[in-house]
């Protein structure tokens, strides 16, 4: 089917969708409506009715969507069937801990190596090589790398992230807590877990004064 | 001081300039002008200004701001100082990548321990506790807990929110790829990778199609 323009907000949902889809148990029913799905996920049916509308050719009236291939489209349509290579940068305490997270393949991401300005192992406990950073150019050219992944501090963030664009990154995922300048053909995509714990600590502080 | 209305935009620089700060080598001069700092993180000088009249006293003309003082008032503001009791609840990949994530003590959270409908462990790699779902409760009680991590997979996660919700949890940081329905004293900050992926993955196909 024709890809159709789509909203972040629709494209937050359908990981929901898919991760629903996912679990169920191998003998579920071949076919599922939208209202089960709005149901089993506490959401709107009008909702999920227009939000696989745009993913997928629509369901059976009275009988619902053919599950196996609701997966099959959301799946193409966020991309994940499609494996992207990607290589990180910084491999301390957090570029570590999503090296070592197995979980990324069913998103279609494969980490192939972290780079660091001082690499304290060869490679992970995983296996995964960890090179110095001088290597970056020659690996990126030698493997065709598009996506790059920062986990270094903040203050060298902008400095990797242009090695990055310079050696043919198209797609930041940043998790280094501040804004990375980039050309308007690269995309970046922040994941500011400081900001994250920031916000909710001041809930929390809030909160514990009201009480006083 | 007294505290100040901070826009989200402030908040999301803030660890920003911490990182930097604290990054600084030991014997690094006292004091730090606003224009330096504005330098080496590649931002405008009055946007840093401003930014920092949030959180501290202003600094002094031609000289700057106390570097420490400036480290201490930014940590107080953001509630990194005050160590956050936090609970898990998923210990899946994610749920132990995080768990083993070492670097959450610098920002106050402490994960005191991790939940699971199906424990594989009695503890992570790094000696933290896995316990049954079942204990949850009695946990929380006798914790005094506040904050929840939720890593289980999305159809189970709205389950889990109210079960913490239901014991005495305020904050909760979710990492599950779907919308949470919570009270209003709630608050809810989403981590949502599988959509971050989503979105890299789909600039990478638009990009590669051009180019045919």
């Amino acid at each position: 089917m024709e890809r159709k323009e789509i909203s972040k907000s629709v494209l937050k949902r359908l990981p929901g969708y898919l991760s629903y889809l996912k679990s169920l148990p191998e003998g579920s029913a071949t076919y599922i409506s939208a209202t089960a799905l709005a149901n089993a996920l506490g959401m709107g049916e009008v909702q999920v009715r227009k939000d696989l509308a745009m993913v997928c050719d629509g369901g059976r009236p009275k009988i619902g969507y053919l599950r196996e291939r609701l997966i099959e489209d959301i799946s193409q349509f966020l991309g994940y069937d499609n494996t992207t290579d990607a290589i990180l940068i910084g491999a301390g305490k957090l570029g570590q801990a999503l090296l070592g997270y197995g979980g990324f393949e069913a998103y279609g991401l494969n980490i192939l190596a972290a780079f660091d300005a001082a690499p304290i192992a060869e490679q992970t406990q995983e296996g995964k090589p960890i090179y110095h950073i001088s290597q970056l150019e020659s690996f990126c050219r030698a493997n065709n790398v598009l996506m790059g992944i920062i986990t270094v501090p903040a203050m060298h963030a902008q400095q990797v992230c242009q090695q990055l664009i310079d050696n043919g990154i198209k797609a930041i995922w940043n998790f280094a807590p501040t804004h990375l300048d980039v050309p308007s053909n690269i995309l970046v995509q922040n994941e500011n877990m400081a900001t994250s714990l920031a916000v909710l600590s001041m809930h929390l502080q809030a909160q514990i004064k009201e009480k006083k």
